[in-house]
């Protein structure tokens, strides 16, 4: 066992900022060696910053560095197959933040080359890591509820991403970007999922029909073992953030999740109030720490990732599913989406005059 | 404006008991003159107890006393056809408990003589009567949430009811027999539901196979208006009894429910605890209460029911699709539900030897 | 064992309408006779509204009456000795709600009247029929929280009551009028008070100097089985009523009490938000419904009185210790408090002028 | 200013070990240059584990060393005289963590050199870095519940600490121990106290008598304002750890601090559960990092400290005040908690023999 990872970062946007101070101070078996981005001096800048001692405008100086022994890769979607499969290639050991691909047919190219190389890939889904999403496994594990029966997963963010990220052909569009990580919690904690049955439209923010996705959505879910689930999905949690899952079973059931940002309550004649977790980042920032702290341990102690290519490929077809669902308006079953078919997720029928009257 | 109205109670099962109770002691502009159960001595022995002055055991008999102006109807939903067209036509005014029918076309029939005749019907949803549900009611028309985007809403029992009353040919099934409130719920919030999906099995109970119900539901809705909206359904919520409604809008959001019963908490070793309602009667007592309340204060002040035939007859539509769409696999359309086809609910699908391994 | 009792209503004030209100509607065994107040017409015409047959201005024509076996002394505090008194010598069995009195002197001759007529006297304390505070009761009984070793009650109102009632000379003040309910519920849980230490001032309602009382007081006390606890008082929680107890033992605690009134959330931009529990009545009208229940039960039953008149002189004796402490600066041995010395609340020290700055 | 301050720590007790981990990895514009800790071996081992460069047996040595600018005191409290004035003379900054002293008089005398020498202290009471205290105090100063009437500061531990840490001549005893933080946050909200009484016992752990101290207390608090006050400690909460302040005022309140840990609920037949807070780490770890941010940016900027020598003092008195009030029964006046009369805590009346029965 190797007492340090020796970690190159690519892609600095927000994410990957947040993963850059993770692992230049948090992580302590972690030594973040290079960093790098395409925006002329974002690298260079992040690296005075934070003491990282490369920095590289090009991703791919940085996997031909061998002073890196893993990368993480927090780029935009649309560049993971290009980077994980060079880095897979040069022999890196990769983390890479959801979705692994809004195509199906990269993200199965990505894992063949994965696989042929056998590097070690790991993939980011945070929930799993938060200790609300633990505790519930691990009372499911101990028979707190006995057999879990029902799922719901709840994801509602604050405000609308900007619009071109919101369009389906760059960000998958609601039901992958947002949706993915219930689909991600379903399989966690009831296995795979058979079949979906989306509902949803333009409720909140009609600009969004200029690009052609939904702000709000339904999920039906069935198992394969016959239990069955939801996921709901909004972009009009105006108040905050609201994450939450119930998993329910035959001898109890467990909630996880939280509203309350700061404990306090405030008690006036207007009534008794507080605040909201505002954002992911205030969610989730102990999660993302516990994520990457356990790629790290995962690499240096010779263990398997955590959450594979294929869960990202199998959460990737469940969410591939529900919008053609939705697109179609008929129950969609998750193994009928295929390369040649369902490769990659429908765009068209949400797509309107953004001035159309509600 | 009459100052009293003299009542009769037809139905004394442990419902009927509940109203016979309001009527006599707590519903001051009513006078409960009497009861009627064809089971023998019941509507006697309940007459004396309570000081009511008469009491029957054929219904007709009690539809046929001139003293009696209205009528409560809680009596098995298989009677109602039958109950209500004869106090239609006997020109009582009416108070019946929810569902109207199982069955469209009864339904119906009912509704054309309750209007031939001009009766007052009056329906029994008692969510509506909640302070919670009408908070929320209040909350939407003052524009607390803006425009209502998407609506939850939450039904689940801690335990099974008997058998034979789970066999759908009696109650409905669950769809019927628990969702028909969601449904209500659902159009007193967002309007008219266009079409519905729903998934479900026997997951919890595998007795149930034998009389052909489910245990769990998922049941996603498209409003007229496009927004969206799912009904969660459950007899396994074993800690006790869950009815909760979130209805999200452009502007805020409502959460509507408790689980506490008794303002206790206990904090020692094993954790932070406290009980949870019990049951619907525990929960929704001073509903039931205003609910018979609001009735006949509408037929003394000569206003319309609260909650129409027509309202039911809505209610029924949904269940009805909503079931077929769990037996057919598919999303249903509300209006395809007409007599001739989908007049009542379908019941063979679930069916199963009681003792299949889960 | 009788099955219904004759009880006539003394004193129809704001609270005396409410236990006639129960008493008229919601105690099956009992029945509601007479009722006797002195504002000319006030019985008569609740008499006529509720269906009660007779009604006087004079209480003493009422206690004269035969047909009254029993009765709800509602009046103000500075009458209850009189009242009772003659009820007990006219052989009425009595329920007479707190305080019996502002005097230990006036107190302690009710119950030397009381004890030598034999007659059954019980004293209203309603928080003792709560469920929270039951269970909390029942709880402690069954060990789940050890030794009890800490207690913590709390009242605290959300307006000031009318001047003239908040003069200690009419109410006793403070002290009295609302810790009277927490020094019995310390001694419900946790014995005999030994000594208190009170503070408090005119801190919220400066008009309050006007008439010698105080608007906060914090209460410290001594068990005399060595046990220690606090009473916290309060005028100004203007959001709502605030009455709770922690009860602290060796193996867990116990917090009895609530806030939200209606059930349900409203999240906004505003934050998340519920709304309080108005008054007493929101607060605690089931308990008051079950206090005449069980007075009514333990006359028919022939049992004692479950909260005696030296219970209420025990409390009285407490909130005349915590008042001289309030005055005195010192703590006083609960002991010292005899008719001679200590027998009514000292009222002097909290005097100013109503409008001297804050 | 300068960009990094150097520090040393002295002192690698559990809570050195925490603030030097943070030092190491959290507080950016630190450099943690040495550390000390007179314990053989422990300063090496620390230094080599988190790459410390210096590491001294003695304390003394570290402050004679150019290469620090400022420490970190995180010593025995009966060490701080020596470690504070010998650092203060060295022209190190100065961060201690609470209390200052258990001697006034010491403590009066560590005041003096460090005035005389200009040297800036920082004391530590880390809940004035808490995310809630700093939003009540926020609300306060923007006036959202009017004019600040009455506190309430509660602390409970869950277990009790080693019995020779309780000994009043090694900790102050409870009182001293864990009320330091109720006083100085009542100072922070409320401002200077006047008056105590404090009441107490050895109510759950019968040990405690052999060192003669308490285990429960509760004091009155009278400040300057007239506004009154309490602090409520255990080392009984056997649930986990139980750290809350009320503010009340004339326009509203405001409620500090939660219980749950973990964001999940259990809800099955045993009743809805969730766990607690397990002790001050969990609790307060983002609030030390916070408060030791807070000293070295002061340092850095050149800033005065956030809670000066005189407000350690100042909730010193109280301190000593409360423990003398205990223990002679009757309130005291803070003003007479002078170094010649009550420069120290008393510590006889609590002590006895520990298997006294209870």
């Amino acid at each position: 066992m190797r007492s340090c990872l020796s970690i190159g970062l690519i892609g600095l946007g927000r994410m990957g900022r947040v993963y850059g101070a993770h692992l230049s101070q948090r992580v302590p078996n972690a030594r973040l060696v290079a960093v790098a981005d395409l925006k002329p001096g974002l690298a260079e800048s992040f690296a005075r910053e934070w003491g990282v001692p490369k920095w590289y405008e090009s991703y791919q100086n940085l996997l031909n560095d061998n002073a890196v022994d893993a990368v993480a890769v927090i780029t935009p979607t649309s560049t993971h197959r290009d980077v994980v499969i060079h880095a897979a290639k040069a022999g890196k050991a990769i983390f890479c933040e959801k979705p692994i691909s809004i195509s199906l047919a990269e993200a199965q190219e990505m894992l063949e080359v994965v696989e042929s190389t056998r590097a070690l890939l790991q993939m980011g889904f945070q929930r799993r890591f938060d200790a609300g999403y633990i505790a519930a496994k691990k009372k499911i594990e101990e028979g707190a509820i006995g057999h879990a029966v029902l799922l719901l997963s709840t994801s509602r963010d604050p405000f609308l991403p900007p619009l071109d990220f919101c369009d389906p052909r760059v960000s998958g569009g609601l039901i992958m970007d947002m949706g993915i990580h219930d689909f991600d919690v379903a399989r966690m904690y009831m296995g795979e999922v058979k079949t979906v049955h989306a509902v949803g439209g333009v409720l909140a923010y009609p600009e969004l029909k200029s690009v052609g996705d939904v702000d709000n959505a339904v999920i039906n879910m069935v198992f394969e073992s016959g239990a069955v689930g939801a996921a709901h999905l909004s972009r009009n949690a105006v108040f905050g953030y609201d994450i939450r899952a119930e998993i329910w079973g035959t001898k109890g059931s467990l909630q996880v999740g939280y509203h309350r940002q700061t404990p306090i309550l405030v008690l006036n004649r207007e009534g008794i109030t507080h605040d909201a977790v505002p954002h992911f980042m205030e969610r989730f920032e102990n999660a993302y720490l516990a994520q990457i702290q356990n790629f790290v341990d995962n690499v240096l102690q010779g263990r398997p990732p955590s959450i594979t290519g294929r869960d990202a490929v199998a959460a990737l077809r469940i969410s591939i599913a529900a919008t053609t669902s939705l697109h179609e308006e008929r129950p969609v079953d998750v193994r009928e989406v295929e390369t040649a078919h369902h490769g990659s997720v429908p765009i068209s029928r949400y797509r309107g005059s953004s001035d159309a009257s509600r």
